[in-house]
């Protein structure tokens, strides 16, 4: 079961709830928004239900609201965000914040994370660039503990689900592309196994390196892996992903067996379009390039071809009007957190 | 039937010739050059095979040598290149030369190619870029003459197969990665219908939108088109597909429908990784990582896990050596162009 709650509504109980765990108003609006703006966009898998988890991250320690975010240059077009491991949303805005400044005055940057929490939906950051007229690449790794995903070939996981995101300013919506480099992000494997169902097929493999459908197959234990991008070409998925890896680890010092670093590790690179060619002169082609697309006529069964972030927009205009839809489990979730700190819903 | 040349007897031969049709010395070796390397690398669809081709191409005008390369500037870390119709592997070489420079003193930099012919290997510019210590991501587009690949849900191609290249600098050989955004390229798909053969499934689909393993159906006419990468995921293949022509077209000024232009539009994007980590402590992590990629055990029927570039490397190695595979027909074009241009071989 489910409820449709107004954005706004939800917004703001989140906001009481995080300033009530030590948040300050401004990180608390920040990381909530990010949520919420999940939610609208239809990825509840990061949106509010993870009010309440994040709560449970303040409870154990691991995420540290009132943090300082750290902006640290290393170089004329470069630098290092130093999250403090408060909530990630907060660090990660100010990396693509700077990440824009930066290309504003350089055209290029490069700007990468340091102790950052869960940084929530990667296409939320492109998008922001997007926003200030930029072009915007993201990609965003996961230390060892999350390594569930096979190199091609192999058997033993060795990449998280690697997500690249990038965005474009349009005349309308900007396009944003945010994709896990595996076949599938592991929550959808969980959702299969948690319904009872099997998962298509090649999505999984078991300990032995045998493609099953069976979610239990790859939880095992001893525990299978998930197949990168791409089927018979998933070495291409394979090396995207370990081009994330490498834009998250090794470029930040970080080795990728290291076992004390936690939360997500961020890169963003950020090309200002107006360096070659006029932002009007962009943003037109950009429409242009989206009506050639979407003049491609659908196969049968496939209503429209749509280009990345189309589908996000609409739902996010259909969720303003008509509200987010909670399941029981976060709304019950919120509920409790909400009395524990007094909060009225 | 093939036959093994030398790799430098093949080089001088190919210099001679396109020296004997109007390029510099320089020009001519550059050529030369990255062809003969595609070839050892084992991409021989973009090596020595190219030398008759080329002659063609100046036969008909359509690559001129001896036109000057112009590097612009458009900002502090952007510049355009334009490679005047020369051949492509001069201008595209001029460009990551460019990339390498501004990034050297910038730490990021983003360069554009224009009027610039086929640019052949991406990857050979990347491994440049990796070799003087880079991280360098590419892309390359193609006019909408060979929009052969199909947005995901769509039946008439709006793409390129659109490849991205990325190389990374290790303490050994670079990691270079360099693969077509479609499920496979369009040589491919010719070579099953020479031969007769059906490609695999999930590969094409005919003008009607319908799957189909029959070349045939592809070609038409009516003409089909070729699936983007990832399958059921085919929405992730698209939206690289889609990222590489924005960063070739609009970013350049270009419309996607423009029917004057001709060649490859190539991007790309440098970032110093000694701006975050020395290098000597990344080149170190990334031997870690390459060891930590390649100790996943092989599923059944694989010999091991290979990072990205490693068979390529290899198939250097054994050339070098043995010398170059050149087929009947390569070889016959190639000693027909030798007798006009009285060239000894």
């Amino acid at each position: 079961m489910s409820r449709l709650i107004p954005h706004s509504q939800i917004a703001e109980i989140g906001a009481a709830l995080f300033v009530a765990c030590g948040a300050s108003e401004r990180e608390a609006q920040t990381a909530t928004d990010a949520l919420v703006q999940s939610s609208l966009m239809g990825h509840d898998s990061h949106g509010v239900m993870r009010i309440p988890e994040y709560i449970g991250h303040i409870d154990e320690g691991s995420l540290k609201p009132g943090t300082p975010v750290e902006v640290k240059p290393t170089g004329p077009t470069t630098a290092e965000v130093d999250c403090s491991y408060g909530f990630g949303a907060v660090g990660g805005e100010q990396a693509i914040r700077t990440g824009i400044e930066i290309a504003g005055q350089q055209r290029t940057c490069c700007v990468i994370t340091r102790r950052c929490n869960h940084v929530g939906r990667l296409g939320a950051y492109v998008q922001m660039a997007a926003d200030a007229g930029m072009i915007a690449l993201a990609t965003c790794n996961s230390p060892i503990y999350g390594h569930f995903v096979l190199p091609f070939g192999g058997r033993e996981g060795r990449l998280a689900t690697n997500p690249i995101a990038y965005g474009v300013p349009t005349g309308g919506d900007p396009i944003v592309s945010d994709f896990s480099t595996s076949v599938a992000p592991e929550g959808k494997i969980r959702f299969h196994r948690n319904e009872g169902k099997s998962v298509p097929e090649g999505w999984i493999q078991d300990a032995d390196g045998k493609p099953t459908t069976d979610p239990n197959g790859f939880y095992g234990p001893p525990r299978g892996g998930i197949l990168p991008l791409g089927g018979a070409a998933g070495h291409k998925g394979f090396a995207l992903g370990l081009l994330v890896e490498i834009l998250g680890s090794a470029l930040a010092g970080v080795s990728s067996q290291d076992t004390e670093v936690f939360g997500n590790r961020v890169c963003f690179i950020v090309i200002d379009p107006s360096s070659f060619t006029p932002l009007d002169r962009f943003r037109a082609l950009m429409d242009e390039t989206v009506s050639y697309m979407k003049s491609s006529p659908p196969t049968a069964g496939v209503e429209e071809v749509l280009v990345p972030g189309e589908l996000e927009f609409r739902t996010r205009r259909t969720r303003l009007e008509e509200g987010i839809p909670i399941d029981d489990t976060t709304w019950d979730a919120i509920h409790k957190q909400a009395t524990r700190w007094k909060v009225t819903i």
